[in-house]
């Protein structure tokens, strides 16, 4: 059996609740996959090879694009339950009876409503620079950091550049990792996925803006998730705040925190190694 | 040699600064040892043996009585910096020239100031269950949690029921931790430690107060502490808020934060087997 990596796994399709649904699968299998729920405006591509080769040699991982993102066909939801639906119609298409589940970002949020949807087919959760309803987002406009709508509304010259300010903090450390993730992301040179088309940034900013507003008593739905959690985030996380992975795990019954230094956004990338040490030894237990 | 465990271990004294002080020091020696700064009213029976003699495979614990404390002689000082000197003359008078630091609960404050005082001293730190100085305490009086307040302040039959509820949560998972920690703690039948006096607790008490009233800006002065710091509490510290655990990754400039599920102060007793894990991964690498 050929064995792939993030650069040379092929894309597949698997049709379900109407829409053609994008994936890539492969790493070692036999045991439980894991499902990755991709953050705003990404798609198969955006994830990091070195976090996906450092996790294949154990278990099988699965990336998609959900519903109306790049490759895949039919609308992206205005709200997360909305994605949560199509995510789990393609769970079910693959005929998956349990997987560990991994949300980043908005993806955390999917996340969270398929295992509240669905708590007996997820086993174990892994939630990265994430929220939980009525999250903390400042004094930001639509329960989105005024950071965020600052970063996500300049130009870059290369396009690629804004994941530098989105990822990585201002320090040259971190910087130069993120130079490096640049580097990763773009390595995959054949068969890279569809751009994602003007209708998915802001209908994902509008279930940003349904989950932050959440009417009723705060965090209550995650005592609800009793499933083994690890949360990660960077410890000066400007996307998606850091006190919102502490509410995470001051919530759900389950939840181990752990929080990078000088890291923003993409933590997880820029401690590639530590992270998928963790994550292995997380999931593998 | 003989292999001592941390219930055979002897106590040692040391003369330093007109102090005599008491200390066990084993494990494997050669390399950089590890000095433990102690919580409230604790001697050198209170800490995990399940922690001890997990880390002593990889490496040599030093645990002193600071001046003042049950079988060391001497006064406790009002102050964390008052500690602090004291400490720093023990390990001098030990002949050390570079050690690992920990500290937990008060501990973690006294070795925050032994770092500030003697940077080249110290190679990596692990702070448990503390807090930076102007800390967060609720509306506690003399900057000491209403939590910490209520249960100091209650009867217990017997006496150690106490760490039950200081250091576990009310869950029965927790609690059931917390027994089992209390036979841990009792197993040492001979040679404990001698009783503290009733000097020490309101000492203790005046050097919260000043560590939680520094004027000015808050928590500038950890951005000096550079060295790699591995901060712990658990997700529900009652003790010492978990927020200050977030607080200090925040600010200090290469610290990363491990918070355990449902656990309060004692959060890395009640998880000693993934503590253990985590400090020896953190100190060798």
């Amino acid at each position: 059996m050929k064995t792939y990596t993030a650069i040379t796994v092929p894309t597949q399709f698997v049709e379900a609740n109407g829409i053609r649904f994008a994936y890539r699968r492969w790493g070692k299998p036999g045991g439980i996959p894991l499902v990755f729920n991709q953050h705003f405006t990404g798609n198969l591509d955006n994830w990091d090879p070195a976090v996906l080769d450092g996790l294949t040699p154990e278990r099988e991982v699965i990336l998609f694009n959900n519903a109306g993102i790049a490759s895949s066909t039919g609308e992206v939801p205005s709200t997360f339950a909305g994605m949560a639906r199509n995510a789990e119609a393609f769970i079910n298409a693959l005929g998956l009876k349990q997987i560990d589940l991994l949300g980043f970002s908005i993806g955390g949020m999917v996340a969270q409503q398929i295992v509240i949807d669905r708590p007996e087919l997820i086993r174990k959760l892994i939630l990265i620079g994430t929220a939980p309803r009525n999250m903390d987002a400042g004094n930001g406009e639509g329960h989105i950091t005024p950071e965020t709508a600052s970063i996500f509304g300049a130009a870059y010259n290369p396009p690629e550049n804004l994941w530098l300010k989105v990822f990585f903090t201002d320090s040259e450390a971190s910087q130069s990792a993120g130079r490096s993730f640049l580097k990763r992301y773009l390595s995959r040179t054949e068969n890279r996925d569809a751009s994602i088309n003007e209708k998915v940034a802001p209908a994902q900013i509008a279930a940003v803006g349904e989950w932050g507003a959440q009417p009723g008593e705060r965090f209550t739905y995650l005592k609800n998730i009793h499933h083994p959690t690890l949360v990660v985030s960077g410890n000066h996380d400007v996307i998606v705040y850091t006190v919102n992975s502490l509410h995470l795990v001051q919530n759900l019954p389950n939840a181990k925190l752990i929080l990078y230094p000088d890291s923003n956004h993409g933590s997880w990338y820029q401690n590639h190694e530590e992270f998928v040490f963790e994550a292995n030894r997380f999931l593998n237990t």
